[in-house]
């Protein structure tokens, strides 16, 4: 009668749980680290977006006024509201300031693979610390988040550069050139042609030559050519903090997993500094992955005191579709620990069963339509119970219960008495 | 700069691990009782709502136009869109179906204690069983949920009753009584005078003779009585319905935190069978913590073969006040299991420290700001970190490391080679 609406989706239990799994590694890798959770609104004023300009996500704001004609947003990223919730509590919070949280975000995006309107991520920032350490942890709480599922260095690569780098080589022509524009264009480069590339070079202020020049050094990712071409203190200085962040990391444990290209640039102006992408390193997943860097001024934009910030976000969907790629997305699939199965009036007996084996912490379901011994063991079959307890008036009258390994079949009949009895988790093998 | 949204809140670490803790708990429960977690958008049709009429919730929706003219609403509830998945998917799911998520909801309310525009719940839901070993579970699944959250019979209740009792008594008039009208009056008795309520009964279609008679015979909650006067199929069999489900809530460890309250009539007009709500015993929390019940009707309503159905959504922010008045509600407060504190240039040596015990799944942080010994004990003070490794230059020259216990201050040299060696969690007690 009603139809989802297109980009939004559903997840049905299956799918759900390899969902779970995912985001269950993401969060634990995050509190292992010291992150915290915090939790934030799905509205905020769409000013903090409109207030922007040139930037994409404005045109793609749910965005409405409220019944007391406030303009507000569906949030489309969480950077700007962590950075709010910063400066509201800005001189009660211990710092390094060190957060994390799981949350939908929603744009109205063209849905493709990998790409929806209403999308889930895990952010993870660090606010407080300019120190190239702070760099360095979210590089090696991503590397360990994704070793954590089961992915190794031959399944991604970050992808790691200085905005410094690339704004200051842009800004060590003569010419009178938009910075930002160029940053852009680098941003867009690999999805353009050369010449498509070069012409937004050629629009930000470069001229055809200097163009091509910049190309081919920002390719060659050669961090001592670049710091001799431009010859400036902001690109020393940038390509020796890059230095110091990928130092830092080798002591993470997450140097092996970075590589340094230049013409990684993030679309967003807010980053200021360390910059990274993570991509497929089979490049069978075509898009970035997921991406973060250091954005030191945000904090001061949002009315704060001048407060160093650096943060990663991975995206759910395109790193399932990477986790997937691999081999190692979990089983979409429910599992149970037991089902207890009641035959004839053995509600009472089979309850102080069920209870006594959830009181151990297991996955426990039993009857609760009134079916038949058939419709309960496909019922127990397609919820993948491990272990069946057949609890039925013949039995009982024997005082015996009946244990069913699910996989082999096999069942044996055990004093009611002594199950589950003092045993933690008790399956056919243990009684057999 | 920005203020944040009337309504929505920011959740900081401390709150938020209480939040963690309690949310946890319930899902926990859930997951032990064999639902299976379930994902669900932010966004549906708003005709889904504005299709029905006189219900509070499309006076609270928050509803808009997206880019391409959809009329879309942040949804207010999670029912519907259940609904919307069971029938969508209704051929292949093996029932009963029990499935439970956590998440936002939204309505545009006045803000109080207790009530926010941004309000969370777990909601729990059986589909396609209409025994009443359903409704029980439902019933112990909140019972168990409450009491793993630490409350107990003292501190909680829930009212139950049946809507085919109040319907069915009230069509046992001989007069052409609306008998939604009549349900809502009952469900708002307990915030009106008598002669408000009455009103509201009259207005519904009773005389006034028959409104104070209809009173008593709901307050007394004597399901005998109320038998007798009905004497209709319809309230016998609600009776013996709601004599069945309590039955196996005895069976299943929930039937003393029950009470007959034949007043409890839930709003919306959906439900079809028993519901129930959960109330402060002690009444210090006047309103209903949450409520739940049967509805029967609402999967053939969005298109779907005719599916009973019964589940609960306890919110959080009620909850909340109810863990709070019985003294449960846990510290707001971060913990930290080890802080490893770096003097000098020791950085390699105490990550690999850090990344020893991170490995072993606990919960330690490290300098990521380069700051002084004072300025990282202080901030290992502010994160309530158990264990302190000091990890200096000095002691690293004597192949040594100092563990200090942060509750009484002692601390201890040990070999760097044995920390944490081959245990899985030392602390100063463990090595002194």
């Amino acid at each position: 009668m009603y139809d989802r609406i297109k980009g939004f989706r559903d997840f049905y239990p299956g799918e759900m749980a390899a969902r779970r799994a995912t985001i269950d590694g993401l969060e634990d890798a995050a509190r292992e680290y010291g992150f915290r959770e915090i939790g934030t609104p799905a509205l905020e004023r769409a000013a903090m977006w409109t207030d922007k300009s040139g930037d994409d996500i404005v045109d793609e704001l749910y965005s409405f006024e409220d019944q007391s004609g406030r303009h507000v947003a569906m949030t489309p990223e969480l950077t700007p509201t962590v950075a709010r919730m910063v400066v509201a509590k800005q001189q009660e919070l211990s710092k390094p300031i060190k957060w994390f949280s799981t949350r939908p975000f929603w744009r109205y995006e063209q849905v493709q693979q990998g790409r929806y309107r209403e999308f889930y991520q895990t952010n993870v920032d660090i606010f407080g610390s300019s120190a190239p350490e702070a760099d360095a942890e979210i590089l090696a709480w991503a590397a360990d988040a994704l070793t954590g599922l089961g992915l190794t260095g031959e399944h991604f690569e970050f992808r790691i550069s200085h905005r410094d780098i690339l704004g200051g080589v842009v800004e060590s022509y003569e010419a009178d050139v938009d910075t930002e524009a160029a940053i852009r264009a680098v941003d867009k480069s690999d999805k353009l042609s050369q010449a498509e590339y070069h012409d937004l070079l050629i629009d930000a202020g470069l001229t055809a030559d200097q163009a091509a020049e910049f190309d081919d050094l920002i390719a060659s990712g050669d961090l001592d050519e670049v710091k001799a071409f431009a010859d400036t203190e902001r690109v020393t200085a940038a390509v020796e903090n890059l230095q110091n962040v990928l130092a830092a990391a080798e002591d993470f444990g997450a140097r092996e997993y970075c590589t340094i290209s230049l013409e990684t640039a993030r679309g967003l102006d807010y980053y200021t500094g360390v910059v990274f992408e993570c991509f497929d390193s089979a490049g069978e997943v075509s898009r970035s992955i997921f991406g973060g860097g250091r954005y030191d001024d945000l904090i001061e934009q949002f009315g704060g005191q001048p407060t160093p910030a650096v943060g990663v976000a991975p995206g759910h969907a395109t790193l399932s579709l990477l986790l997937q790629r691999a081999g190692v997305w979990p089983a979409e699939e429910v599992t149970t620990d037991y089902y207890v199965l009641q035959i004839g009036d053995t509600r009472a007996e089979a309850s102080r069963i069920v209870r006594d084996l959830r009181e151990r912490g297991h996955v426990v379901e039993t009857d609760v339509a009134g079916r038949s011994f058939g419709a309960q063991l496909d019922y127990a079959d397609s919820i993948n119970a491990e272990t069946v307890v057949i609890v039925g008036e013949q039995d009982l009258a024997n005082d015996e219960v009946t244990i069913k390994d699910m996989a082999s079949g096999d069942q044996i009949q055990v004093p009611v008495d002594e199950f589950p009895g003092n045993r933690e988790r008790p399956t056919y093998d243990d009684l057999a």
